[in-house]
């Protein structure tokens, strides 16, 4: 990986045994090129292949000229945190866009999911839950097929609740539990329960974590993170519609899992993990944590300082980004509009502009 | 129920059961008004409750006076479809709006759902799959209680897959099953496995079927409907990222749950059934079929079709609502925006006001 270079990094037995792993997975999951495949012979001999939710098809769109050049894709909870990070990560790794155009939600005519290009950076939109996150997987990765996209790295950028960890911290999953402990996605196929084990990276987890800096706002935290069906029973919450346990039955429960090291709690990893784990697609989770669950249910913290905290996944993915690409990690390519040279005139300009009858 | 005023309707004896049922859950369920109550005795001790995806809460908002009216919660998947069928249902009702107003989406701020409301009609998007519809319920059950709404009845109108039903028709759900085939919904709480049963009002499935007209371009059916974690292999298609059966397999499955009686497969009902028996509501899945899943796995129809045929679960649920309310159920009150008195002439009028230069 490019941004190991010069560094030295020390494996453990079960590490190398992990990366002996993923070289055998990779022969089902890549062609020789690098470009990803598909582990489903039915998808190469469809006449096309339409991406519902994407509002895409194999048919009907130069999926190789729109998308082939993917080398990283972001994934969050809401269309607006999504739109925003797609702005972000534009100026963080000085991607320009033609004079006069500005981003389209490629996806806007699905009403399902929001997607945005920014060169190598694909942003989308996931909705809540393990089955909205799944539809979503499922066509990206068709996409990275389709689009004959090389070694592509998946990332989702979301909130949680902290175990044991303060709010406006980050949270970075080495690995989904679902609500009973269990280490993999359980999904009916057939008739017949499939266990999907819910793994995820680990030298990507030790790497973003290492991009931390002295001078950062937030702790990271590497470590399990529970992943449920519900928000408010799932979650052992008091507030739901309907709670039949007291708050000790709670208190008990959450910290019984900390004993057992899962730091946080969201609603969409163990899938994340699973269905990148059977693409052979590195994948991380990075969470920020918006309370400490071990101190109540619900969130009091103001909008403004929730909205600075959802900003941390966003830094640390846009830092890893910008190494990958060889570009500095500490600064932006840019802290002003694209086109603009000079943003005290721009700001005059504007102001004269709006005035003028 | 206003809707049966002078019809006769024959119970079995499972009915009537289902009917004591009922009476010994109401006793939970409602106050002595016939206002929500909650099965969950924390909330009212609660100095106030933030209903974090709605945007709204028990101190910050006067849920009484914004809400207390709300007779029926309709919701669907898509923000779009669900603001067009609030228009659709204003027009149905011939609810009115002040001059020089329109309608807005209550749950904006969220960025998770919409919401619009229309009179007693309260409208809502919730997004795919079981977690986020759950979500959505826990707090729609808690605005029914905050807002004391009377014995509202909620639907789901949303769209399917039709085993042995060709696209373009309507499946009622009678009840709804896992992709086990079990009649409950499994979410694990606080460690444990818990299991809520998945039935659906049987008198409001009845009710909804007895509106169709000798003339609607679609047919009714009321059949179980098989409710799913993942839209791809979850649901037995070959067209997802991932497939490791053949078609062969996959149609013995579709034949052998057909033979079940199992019509449908969707994402939701599984919860949207278990949440409203276990909180005393009426509930009822409307849902059109996009294709038969018996002959295929994409849809190939035109989107002007499916548009068309996603009207159908509107039309129905729209005459349930216009019957409740005492109102003719076969025409809409208004064809014409509320505020035109001759739509020829305000065809004229916006035809010359916008070519003014």
């Amino acid at each position: 990986m490019p941004c190991h270079e010069g560094e030295v990094v020390l494996f453990s037995r079960e590490e190398e045994e992990e990366r002996d792993y993923y070289q055998e997975v990779r022969k089902y999951t890549r062609f020789e090129d690098g470009s990803v495949r598909l582990r489903n012979p039915h998808v190469s001999e469809m006449d096309q292949d339409i991406l519902y939710h994407l509002a895409l098809g194999s048919g009907s769109h130069d999926l190789v000229e729109m998308f082939s050049d993917v080398k990283f894709v972001c994934m969050g909870g809401t269309p607006k945190r999504m739109e925003s990070f797609a702005y972000y990560i534009m100026d963080e790794i000085g991607y320009k866009l033609p004079a006069g155009t500005t981003l389209l939600d490629i996806s806007h005519r699905s009403y399902r999911y929001s997607m945005y290009k920014v060169g190598p950076v694909l942003c989308f939109s996931h909705g809540m839950g393990i089955p909205s996150v799944g539809i979503l997987l499922h066509e990206v990765i068709k996409l990275m097929y389709h689009a004959k996209c090389k070694d592509p790295i998946f990332f989702r950028l979301g909130t949680c609740g902290g175990i044991g960890i303060e709010g406006g911290n980050l949270v970075i999953s080495e690995s989904a539990v679902d609500g009973l402990m269990q280490p993999f996605l359980e999904l009916p196929v057939l008739g017949k329960m499939q266990r999907k084990p819910a793994l995820l990276d680990k030298q990507l987890a030790h790497d973003l974590k290492n991009l931390r800096r002295e001078c950062d706002p937030f702790t990271i935290t590497v470590g399990k993170t529970m992943c449920t069906y519900d928000f408010y029973e799932g979650q052992g919450r008091l507030d739901g519609a309907f709670c039949d346990y007291t708050e000790k039955d709670k208190l008990e429960f959450l910290n019984r899992i900390h004993a057992e090291n899962i730091v946080n709690m969201e609603m969409e990893s163990l899938c994340f993990a699973a269905l990148c784990h059977q693409a052979g697609i590195k994948g991380a989770v990075v969470c920020v944590t918006l309370l400490n669950r071990l101190n109540g249910d619900q969130v009091a913290t103001p909008k403004e300082t929730l909205n600075k905290w959802q900003e941390y996944p966003q830094m640390l993915v846009a830092r890893y980004i910008k190494k990958s690409l060889g570009l500095p990690v500490d600064v932006p390519q840019r802290d002003h509009p694209q086109v603009v040279k000079c943003p005290n005139k721009h700001r005059i300009v504007r102001q004269e502009s709006e005035s003028v009858e």
